[in-house]
């Protein structure tokens, strides 16, 4: 049994909590918010005790891991401080709001040896994963051509594009972690271009809506990834990698079994409303692998270098969107 | 090149004419009808002799194959008369009005020994020799369960209902054919259930527009059959073949694939509208496999006596439901 | 908060432990299990007591409700010790061995007036829910044809088998329960065949492990239930419920979503390995809707008289298929 | 009854042949091949006349219309022939073999006031009609992103590569066409990636096998269309256009429908051995289009202009393969 405390109670905080709470293997001892009734609340929850002082949990040697899951401004002080504190580290993603901001906390981190995990959850989606295995086992061959789409269902608050360094940056994220980890590969050219469709407030913030990524990556395999802050159809997620052996699909995903028959069609039950239904279950594999590493002793994975990857590959992207021209990363 | 005439140019007759008109091993010499028009008609289009008298195709020493494509009531005369004429027969099914007559005209042909087949094209459908090339195999293993569905999309008028023998001997009979041939078995008992659910006249007519009959097989397994005249949604024709080793399904088939997703669903292209559209292609197959097994000098199937089971098992079928007992085979 | 105890720690019972333990609305203060061991392991698993003596529940009368997950034989003692005790009560199925057991404990039962849920829990299952809400809203129009599959993955230890009362009774009772509910309809006349197709075991313990069973309903609706011990492919369930507006079906599910394009063939994941994981969520959504019932005071629905019809039916189609006869209902 | 010839019989060509014999209404008259060998076999199995000189054809007064179906270096000349003869014309696309002797062709062929129907033979397929028709009725919306999929199964010849002008002017080309048709737009900036990860034998070549083509539309939407010369399991074609509305899909077809289930699996059939059988019905529906443009006297479609964009298109894209910039168009 580890002990485990929270830090930061929102919508994803609360969600590590309570899958904490219920994991076998663990012992969720504290939460922490800088909105206390928050913390309060979910305390009452799970069962446990909520801090007024974060200072409580990172002192308290009897903790052995914390999950960070506070607003992206604060990870890299909470990075380095459960880092200088010696707990194991879940941390949400992204590391930091830059790549340089985050390359100075990595290294910091690094110095102190703690294992650090990324969260990057959609690695532990269990179709995702079954597309990954086929590509390991050499179902697919080499891979040629890899095809993402990351789209809705309705953009963030305005407030929030502001400070969110872009759509590639916040959203499309995820899935230059996915491809590196789906191909074994890293990127080593990338295009981007976008377009405010869906909201021209987007547009005058700067920032695009809906955007298409192409990449050549070191082993010659080219790359897709396209990106929508809407759909009038639910979350909308899927991976497609096409080798020379074949092509592994990791679908769309109908948030119930429903065929209705009637008339010239089939009326069937269409994709999640959003993305935390379609992925959930893969934030309990996400805490549940990072015990794991624990209870083994191997480095936890997605990394912290892992996280500075996808970074960079996503300023990179940005900067191809910003000047049209394709940038070598 | 095999010389063939096609008797009867309603609308499988002009089916049947087309395709061979169309077959690059056969030259479709004549039609008959016996309205003339019609045969004229189909001669025009595919660019062959219509003839007014029928002894013109039967004693045309050059005509070495007949389709029988009249209705039901002439089968029997038209069957004899072709064997004494010595042509190969394609003959529409079924045999005749019941076991009995059929039994007998089956007798009188047997004696010519010239090669009849029975137009249960459905054997000749893509999906459904897939299913039975998956039983052959051995990939389904002993077959257990055994599901045919049946359904729509409209009754016949209801003067066709009158003289058709019932839906378990004018609709439900081609899947007492499918069973037979999908297994390599035999029912030996059954019992069935009906009801005039869809038009209270075919009730009024003595018959039934929804039934389902249970049958055991020789070898043990169970099966099952749903047959209905009225869907409101096209067509519908599954078969589900269940076993010790695996589970072959011939699916429900989409005539077209558009998937339209929108808000919470994903509305997809329906069945076909009606039976033909969603058989069409093994008309051509059916005729298909008839000219290669009188090239190859091979007894075609399916045969008469394939003919003359079918009708048994919907006699007893019917048997049943009248009385409300099972019925052994 | 509701505070709950649960009797009977087994498979099921510790999931209904497990699943009040993490409802918001629950607190689950104690659970029993003869097996002392058994009941410890779950109390500390989620954080409550375990008593020794099952009377520690029923004379608490700080506990409201109480979930019944023993072995059939004691339902029937517990049921009015509960009843007794003035506690709600969530009981699993069946209600007891035979029909007549049953019908007297749900008399004294009922003469308490305490609200009894029966655990039917494929009523929760999300997507027989959603072709219930289909029927219910006309999109099906007139029920007239119902098919209801319900197969593997494999036998329960044939020591099981000799007490459980034999297939139709302890596997598709589940089902005669679902098409009851599915059409707000009952039964009036059935049929049913059966073999022993699996283990001959199974046979000469005077059961089967295969069946078919033909039932007509009040309304004149069809309906057919094929059941199965055993499958070479994971647990398979499936709901069609054919109208005269359109058909619903619940389709089977797969475990998980890759395909893998390859040579000639699309590989799909396949079915959940066995029943637990495919309706594992309808477990905490009967849990959650026993629960609601008892915060708005209305009855639960499963209730106990669901139960008995639903062994009435069991009943009637073991008799059947041991006559060979259709048996009114 | 409209009087057709076909010049050039290779594998397009006699499909064509097939195809107008077959429509009723249309009668053809004639067939011409450079290899008079494979003319007189068409006109054997279609029962039409071989002529061993173009010129029959073109100097016929009788002859109403022309398919053109000969290699691409040959189309301008008779493009030109037949515009001077005063038919109608349907031309296999390309129109030229680059974009310059493509448009003087145009200006010659205009002049003539003939009509011509450009082969873009995808247009007719009944799924990418289907999605045409949802975009066209508002159902998907304002299109902001499409995503078209064309692959394999196998490359040309290399020497075939060598004079094909590359991947994106000999294959991609048609999705250029569906892209402008499905949209009702114009793609005004274009970027491509390629590869030669099939056969390095093509990159010797200075072609691609596997490339990604991103492209910006005028009305603002974003467009990528990946192309692979080989895959291993079958050709695979899928259009995808999401949009403010919705999302409408032309999914990948498998050849036939067989699900088998076994194991962890189920085993479905794939898609179609080559592009022919996915895409055979659209050859007939587009001569059908054309026959029925000449019966009402409306130009045909898609046009000469058509082929001229498509072309220019790929002209571009190919332009940013090589120089590695966006192009505009």
């Amino acid at each position: 049994m580890r002990t485990v405390a929270v830090v930061g109670t929102g919508f994803i905080g609360s969600v590590h909590a309570r899958n904490v709470a219920r994991h076998p293997g663990a012992n969720l001892v504290g939460v922490y918010d800088a909105n206390f009734e928050s913390a309060r609340r979910i305390a009452d929850e799970t069962g446990c005790r909520s801090v007024a002082d974060v200072a409580e949990i990172f002192d308290n040697r009897d903790i052995e891991a914390v999950v960070i899951a506070t607003p992206t401004n604060t990870h890299v002080e909470y990075l380095q401080r459960a880092a200088l504190s010696n707990k194991a580290i879940y941390c949400e993603k992204p590391i930091g709001s830059d790549y340089k901001e985050a390359e100075q906390a990595v290294r910091a981190v690094r110095a102190t040896c703690v294992p650090v995990m990324l969260g990057f959850n959609r690695r532990f989606d269990a179709s995702h994963v079954a597309v990954k295995e086929a590509i390991d086992k050499g179902d697919v061959g080499k891979v040629e051509i890899v095809q993402l789409t990351s789209r809705g269902p309705k953009p963030p608050p305005i407030s929030y594009v502001k400070v969110s360094g872009g759509q590639l940056r916040d959203q499309t994220i995820h899935f230059f972690d996915l491809l590196r980890w789906l191909t074994n590969d890293e990127p080593v050219e990338v295009y981007a271009i976008g377009a405010a469709l869906v909201d021209p407030a987007i547009g005058e913030a700067g920032d695009v809506d809906t955007s298409i990524v192409s990449m050549r990556m070191a082993s010659g395999a080219l790359c897709q990834i396209d990106s929508s802050r809407r759909t009038a159809y639910g979350y909308d997620e899927r991976v497609e990698v096409f080798g020379s052996e074949g092509m592994a699909e990791s679908a769309r995903q109908s948030f119930r079994q429903l065929s209705l028959y009637k008339d010239r069609q089939i009326l069937r039950d269409g994709l999640h409303p959003g993305w935390f239904e379609r992925v959930e279950p893969s934030y309990y594999e996400a805490i549940d692998a990072f015990l794991r590493s624990m209870e083994k002793g191997t480095p936890p994975s997605p990394s912290l270098e892992d996280g500075l990857r996808a970074q960079l590959i996503a300023d990179k992207a940005t900067e191809s969107m910003k000047t049209g021209q394709a940038i070598k990363i």
